[in-house]
């Protein structure tokens, strides 16, 4: 987090390389460009920028805004600029935040070519009448858009989907948290025997989402069973998660199911609430079953899309949680078959010493009727959450169990 | 209605051609007749019934009852009469309502062969023993049953379907406001681009329905999405509706959102309170979508089918209003189109000027907000009504934004 | 019953023999022998179990245990055995229930070889140390497991299914008043016309009813409409039934319809609560519509399983009421047809006298009333319960209309 922290990333450009390549040395993350004006969807790639330097000199020549001290400073995709003017022409230039008065705000112009600081309300406030020097050594150019994609393979093709974005500029929840777990997630998947196939990407926002889409929605749609958009993780305060489109995929299920089996103080958002790739993920024709997880959902948080989200508000612990909630939900899914019983009629349990030999008043021991009754729900159509549910006994004590009737060979697990 | 109100209407006869020819001034109605014993499903068009005169003369010669200052004093289809009886004979041909003394109740004896006379209960406690001469001069001939039908063609060959009968005499909510709110609707319809087919009939009730349904039903069931039957429309009480037979047709979408959108008090009743003709086009093998639409129902306002249901009951405002509100869902209707979107993932809206170019914290407006929760949910399995209720956007607030999106081509109308 | 009651009973041997030829002197039932080793599912039919005499004597050759004054004082299959023991060694085989020192437990060891004799807690604190001598004069042979079955036919070849236990010594409510008001069912049925096709079945519990139905499933797959697993029976105490494995069979719409519509306070226990045959017709596979119909379910009540369970518990009115309950569930589905209007539209009830001819504010009489909306629900799709559930009268005033409207050929019903 501190090293991919003060790196200017954009939706394109060399900030975008630089943090995949530092990913890559903990995971071996492909990195895939696509060139400038490539058609995806609606849209178009669109210029690569890059940006070397910026500021703003005063009448009196002081460097009051350095780029190199903040790359918030800089709106997104500003146009070279190299120019002297009055402090009404530069205040039509200037962003700040009047309700966050110390706060450098973010701000971008990415499809329309326009140049801009951010600066403090406080700063602002105090500018005085004066010709100011504006400089901005930026390049927009035909280039490239960069993301990253692995694809670890499972026993099954059917994939499980993460994505998280690489394209904010210096703010740390919003987001560096997102690709930092995500990293750490595959990892960790690959060192799991995995029943299903990972598709894992590290995109730039919207524009990245559509552009990856376009070129893999096919398989997409036919492969992913869960898809998780990862952002906004290192913070401590509660759960949160934005829903599919209708609330009722299979990954708006295992999400639901993890939180309310942790106990978790989680807020569920409606789809109505969402505004980051899930917008894509969920748009019809697409209608891949993803939802987002976050901690402060992007956009209810106040240091949110300000130089306030820093690596003060984002913590090691706030990080680490959010890691073993995400292989949590990642071990229900790949625990999470749907069981089929054997044999008809429910099955000779005392020859196997799964029931006692001795029938006395009130002698069937809760283990042989949590077998009974797990082999009653295990009709081939109800998942391991669903026998859960109906039998009433959460999913971690039904594990092993499963195990040993798999054992016992009386249910078989379906794909 | 001032000079419909006085015609002596019944489910066949001279009065019902003479309601239609007055309509036939305001709008193009058809006008068909039916023979006597023409079979129409379980029943046969009956005797064609007219009459010119009647009255009860006293012992002392005195005309104590004259149809001529108000029909409802003859029992419909009273057969021709002309005797002197006694008032114990007398008191079985006459009809009064004891809870509503100053009342002249309505009766009819369509299907059995009976004649009587209507009067004030107050009256009736006034007679006195001695001989009545009772005078009918009425007729019941092989004839005709006549109903109006208007078919005013639309893009669609899917009909909207309008039924409100005209068999009642001199009786002005239930039912001349149905037959004069319809027509003026008609009007209405004449003026407007449609997308639907109009199926509009003005008939004597049950019997008139039944014949109606058994020469047109074939084409009715392929065509009809939507259908009302408008009865009691023209008081200034609260509205009211009889759900189909299941509740879940399109008209009954439809009805209800135009009450509840517009905040309207309004009483939805189950098919159980039934009793027009919704309980034919509802009935089993029939299954059209129609729903009855009224202000006060048909049988829950004291003065129903008594000489109290007057032009002092229905009144301009009262009639103006429902024709207002059918309106209001004659346009939810043809507006109410599936939509589909016509690109994968969310369109660029920026290079149309539909979203900001800036991009800054809380910088998606309202209105791009409105766009991109419209195009999440139009795909092809919403209408604007489910859209409507999904983004909780009225959809008053929905329809020039569809129209937008049509012409950007962002999404397409599905019929 | 209380020929029945002293007889030693058990999953095979001459006690369900003797039960069943006494049940056939008031029913015709059909006798059926399995010999051992024969393959059921997952099962085998065990070794065939008889015994003569058992008994403990004290060290001072006291008979302090006589299975000859109760069967229970034995442990169901239990092996042969003469021997003398020591006190320590005698109690490995002694079962008492201390939280009920007065009663007899009910034990038994079918699938693995044991042997024990079961006493009053008080008795069994009195014993002193010295040699006991212990004496079992039972056999352990191949042989057979005997289940009685009867099939009664009907108009249709869907069957009603009836099962009940024969396996328990000396218990009244668990378990001879299944047997006892089941053979009364039959001797009821045999003098109806019917329907319905019935199988009843007289086994032992789980092994018979495995037995049973890897016998006969495939016939009972296609033909069982709805069954009754029929335990407990012979109390006073509230009713109460164990739902199907969903809850949603026709025999569970049934017997909640009967105990609702009949006002009688009963308990719906979740599948979850079962441990009767209804595990085994419920269990994934097998899947047939079962549901069990009890007074006091098994296991719910304090004499459950022991000696206590006798002939003061149960009581001629407990039986007789629980005979009249299962004959309004066998009534209830016998005229539980779907019913079909014949003609479009409503017919004309008054050329059939159903309709009053004269038509006046609030005429149409509550008979009409019912008549045409009983008819607006005959669709071919509603039963007569979802007819009664619908037009809010209760089943029993509808029997005959349904049969008024079949005379008249205004409806059809459905098989």
């Amino acid at each position: 987090m501190k090293e991919l922290f003060p790196i200017c990333r954009s939706i394109t450009g060399n900030g975008v390389r630089q943090t995949l390549k530092i990913l890559q040395r903990h995971a071996p993350i492909n990195i895939f460009e696509v060139a400038t004006e490539t058609k995806a969807f609606d849209w178009v790639v669109p210029k690569e920028w890059n940006i070397k330097d910026a500021y703003i000199l005063d009448p009196q020549g002081n460097k009051i805004v350095d780029f190199k001290k903040s790359n918030l400073h800089v709106v997104g995709y500003s146009i070279p600029i190299n120019k002297e003017i009055t402090l009404p022409e530069l205040n039509e230039h200037l962003y700040s935040l009047p309700n966050q008065p110390e706060a450098v705000p973010y701000v971008t112009s990415y499809f329309a070519e326009n140049w801009g600081f951010c600066i403090t309300h406080k700063q602002r406030a105090k500018l005085k009448d004066g010709v100011y020097k504006v400089f901005i050594d930026s390049e927009l150019k035909n280039g490239f858009l960069t993301f990253g994609e692995i694809i670890i393979p499972g026993l099954s093709k059917k994939e499980i989907f993460l994505s998280t974005y690489v394209c904010h500029p210096s703010m740390a929840n919003n987001e560096l948290s997102g690709p930092v777990v995500t990293t750490f997630l595959v990892k960790w998947i690959l060192t799991k025997k995995r029943r299903y196939t990972y598709r894992i990407i590290f995109i730039p926002e919207t524009i990245g989402a559509i552009t990856y889409l376009s070129r893999n929605i096919d398989v997409m749609k036919n492969a992913i069973v869960a898809g998780f958009n990862i952002s906004c993780v290192g913070d401590e305060k509660n759960y949160s998660y934005v829903s599919s489109r209708n609330g009722d995929t299979y990954a708006d299920k295992i999400a639901q199911y993890v939180f309310e089996s942790l106990g978790q103080n989680f807020t569920r958002y409606s789809y109505l609430d969402r505004g980051s790739d899930e917008r894509q993920y969920n748009s019809p024709g697409i209608d891949l079953p993803v939802v987002s997880i976050s901690r402060s959902k992007y956009g209810t948080y106040p240091e949110y899309h300000t130089s306030f989200d820093n690596l003060t508000l984002v913590t090691p612990k706030g990080l680490s949680d959010s890691h073993e909630l995400l292989k949590n939900i990642l071990e229900v899914i790949e625990c999470n078959y749907r069981y089929q019983n054997t044999c008809l009629c429910e099955p000779q349990l005392g020859k196997r010493g799964l029931y006692p030999t001795i029938s006395s008043k009130g002698s069937v021991a809760s283990k042989a009727k949590l077998i009974i009754d797990f082999l009653a729900y295990a009709d081939g159509s109800n998942d391991l959450l669903d026998i859960s549910n109906k039998i009433k006994v959460p999913v971690n004590e039904l594990y092993s169990l499963a195990e040993k009737l798999l054992e016992e060979k009386l249910i078989t697990a379906l794909e």
